[in-house]
């Protein structure tokens, strides 16, 4: 079974950018789902879209459960699965973590977008929004946030 | 070799959206391909961008092959080989299929848009948009359609 | 640490479009940045998106490191490594590397998006955006390059 609901229209009035800069410490997931929200309130966003793009090619962008901190501690178990260290890589000059970070960013991207309703982000009850840092030394990491859509 | 086509232009004027709502059971993709042309007939689009965006974390999208069914079941296939079940997952109280699901879903992702020339979607000969499906209980899935661009 | 630039806004007042065609000859990472400068210079792009989407379900799309061509050659092994050939793929009528490829063009994706500044591409310092060839023969690519925004 499926269905479409009734269909909403707006007109495009803004597009609206901001760099939001995170400081990271080792691999792990960081949630930006607040800072999104900050974003959209701060630009006067209505209906729309928020695009999210990183910046970097060691780190990288996915949306994911927020209610259980064990998925996030178990998707980068995962990752380093897919991208072990140790299998022989021949670029190797930046350190044995930086090119299974280059793979990790390649699998999960660096670029998505989110619906925005009334300048509220359309997730479902368990996404949040997130930054993967696959680096092991500390970084910073920009993070760039535009919303195309109606004015509030 | 490589060649750029001529460029055309359009001016945005309609931000559209609707929500599908599809009933799964158990693994597999899905096609949703003719419910995204049927959101871009009723919304009047012209040319633009389709896109879609997933509100759930153990489901995901993708663009593939619509020709032979045996694609679509490798492709599940190979999922479960890079997320297997018994992987010992920390996070493991909602079931076996669940930690996996999370995996598969970060790897293949939740948003993807595709171009729109005069309503309808720019996709090549053998590509279809696909819900991909990696729980086994039944349910209820969300995908929000949205269209950016001229109206027709 | 973490830390929200101000916002800049501007207007919406165009989409262009246009298709770039690349010819491929085998497996590798083909760096399409420059093209993607191009269109945006030949469509008089302000501040936008640039969306780039790809029509095959045999190749994808990747923004990777553009300094050390070793990295490149390694995102194309740990693909190797994450969908081998010789692994029982009940599609395998058009060659044996046809189902692997697909399988790596649902890990890679065929849709991104960059914003641009000005009608410059907003990358990190060591970003260039990619097309993936898994095929081992020829094939002649198409690429659906987009932009949103602002006119310069």
């Amino acid at each position: 079974m499926r269905s479409l609901s009734t269909i909403s229209r707006a007109v495009p009035q803004l597009i609206a950018r901001a760099t939001l800069r995170v400081d990271t410490d080792g691999p792990g997931l960081i949630e930006i789902t607040a800072d999104a929200a900050e974003f959209l309130r701060k630009s006067g966003a209505g209906d729309g879209v928020l695009l999210v793009f990183l910046r970097h090619t060691s780190a990288s962008l996915t949306i994911q459960e927020n209610a259980d901190p064990d998925v996030q501690r178990d998707l980068v178990t995962a990752l380093q699965r897919l991208a072990p260290e140790d299998a022989g890589w021949v670029h190797d000059t930046e350190g044995p973590d930086d090119m299974p970070a280059h793979v990790k960013a390649m699998l999960t991207g660096v670029s998505l977008h989110i619906p925005v309703e009334a300048g509220r982000l359309v997730l479902g009850t368990w996404q949040g929004v997130y930054l993967i840092e696959h680096r092991r030394q500390p970084h910073a990491r920009e993070v760039v946030f535009q919303f195309l859509g109606a004015s509030r």
